[in-house]
């Protein structure tokens, strides 16, 4: 057993996944969700997501000794705050969000005495969401990030790292900006383009939106709320991402004006050697 | 049977996919193949997608009634023109090329009396190449686009629409120009915006592209050469499709610069509308 008790604040497709994890390998006595829905909430039950669950965040913190907070990023740092301060003394709290830097400042040096908190980011997410698609697999062979900054507790930044290990992931330590750099790169900026992609096919070409089309612009069925805070949560990283993104744009658009086949195999090698060595 | 004899100009994927269509459904008597390298003609022999096959492109179409060049888009106008030059009398050309508008301006106007070409897209590409990849169904439920202009023959049109379904495909018609915007913006900009994400990702970051960032990037995977030329043929067409969607990247980059939770959730929300109706 990892801990006796776990709190899972927002009971969704990520906290609903960690819930079977832990639960399928038997780590934690009592598994605690919190949520708005008592509906999803009930269904989180039947599906062995959670052992039982409360609308009340105070009630939920209140005896866990490790508090993992699964809501949207404009939430988690505010959360995360309302936890510490009625947890237990020596309490963890860790988070599932896909930007770092800003809820890690939010959240340090102001925790009470004895609670710590270690930032958290399962590269595991997926254009569906809801409880009624977690997987107690979804970590497995996935990267978690977790961040490290001058105010990291050791101790608190193994059991988290032993938390996501737990439940098969290949944990990764970063700075929370070198996260938000990378993950603009490699998620925020990728979502972006996939929905101005798909923003700009009238219905007449639609027909003839194939495989590749699909492929390319599948995460743009994404939660357009979530994916909103996401973006302004991680604002500095995504416009140094999209300049970057958008010089690349550019190199191409004067090759092809300027007939330079040359120039565009070199574009093209250029991506796809990157995309050949990331694997299927 | 569709025919005696049909000869496949370039027996890559779409050329070995072809014949293996042709042959699985018993539609022709006798299909040969026109390459350049023997080895792999040999072995589509041994897969059944030809019957036999000439390294002489005079030699293979001169006795086809029908003939469909599957080579890259800046060689299928010249090979339509010589195939015309020894084929029979009242034969039919068609191609299998992702671009129309410049090919069948090339041709058009300097084909032999009697000899038809009709332009031809199954949109039925894949990252993979090579005969290797062919597939007899691969046809099956795509769509295949078929150009017509004021200069296509009614019964050739008719004929080629007859070849495209009777290999399991959706055929439509649309005019040269129109194909080549609608596919400019369903399939060359997703390309030229796949290998862009995928140039600009430093080493470094690659651990963290997870599922979606493989998605987005997958096609980038193709064959730079043929894309490089596609993208040549297609000038026009997709520097105006890179231009409307430059404009929807930068309305994104202003609404990051600005905070503007609404527009960011408008413009995913318009993203999200359109994939969601193109279903997985």
């Amino acid at each position: 057993m990892l801990f006796d008790s776990l709190t899972i604040v927002g009971v969704g497709l990520i906290g609903g996944s960690i819930g079977k994890a832990i639960r399928r390998r038997a780590l934690c006595r009592n598994v605690i969700g919190v949520g708005r829905d008592p509906a999803s909430l009930k269904a989180a039950i039947a599906s062995e997501a959670i052992d039982s669950f409360t609308l009340d965040l105070a009630e939920g913190a209140r005896n866990a000794e490790f508090i993992v907070v699964c809501t949207p990023v404009d939430k988690i740092a505010l959360q995360v705050l309302q936890a510490a301060k009625v947890c237990k003394a020596n309490a963890i709290i860790t988070d599932a969000g896909s930007t770092k830097a800003n809820i890690v400042r939010d959240v340090e040096g102001r925790l009470p005495e004895g609670v710590r908190f270690v930032g958290s980011h399962p590269l595991a997410g997926s254009e569906k969401r809801g409880p009624e698609n977690a997987s107690a697999e979804l970590f497995e062979r996935r990267i978690t990030v977790i961040t490290k900054t001058q105010r990291t507790d050791p101790r608190a930044l193994e059991q988290v790292s032993a938390f996501w290990q737990a439940i098969g992931s290949d944990v990764r330590v970063l700075d929370p900006e070198s996260h938000d750099r990378a993950l603009a790169l490699t998620s925020h900026l990728p979502h972006l383009v996939a929905a101005s992609l798909a923003g700009i096919i009238p219905e007449s070409v639609r027909p003839f939106a194939a495989s590749g089309f699909r492929d390319t612009t599948r995460i743009a069925s994404g939660d357009p709320a979530l994916w909103a805070a996401i973006f302004r949560e991680n604002a500095l990283a995504m416009t140094a991402a999209l300049q970057r993104y958008s010089e690349q744009v550019d190199r191409f658009r004067r090759a092809i004006l300027d007939d330079d086949e040359a120039t565009l195999i070199e574009l093209l090698s250029t991506g796809k050697q990157v995309r050949d060595a990331l694997g299927s």
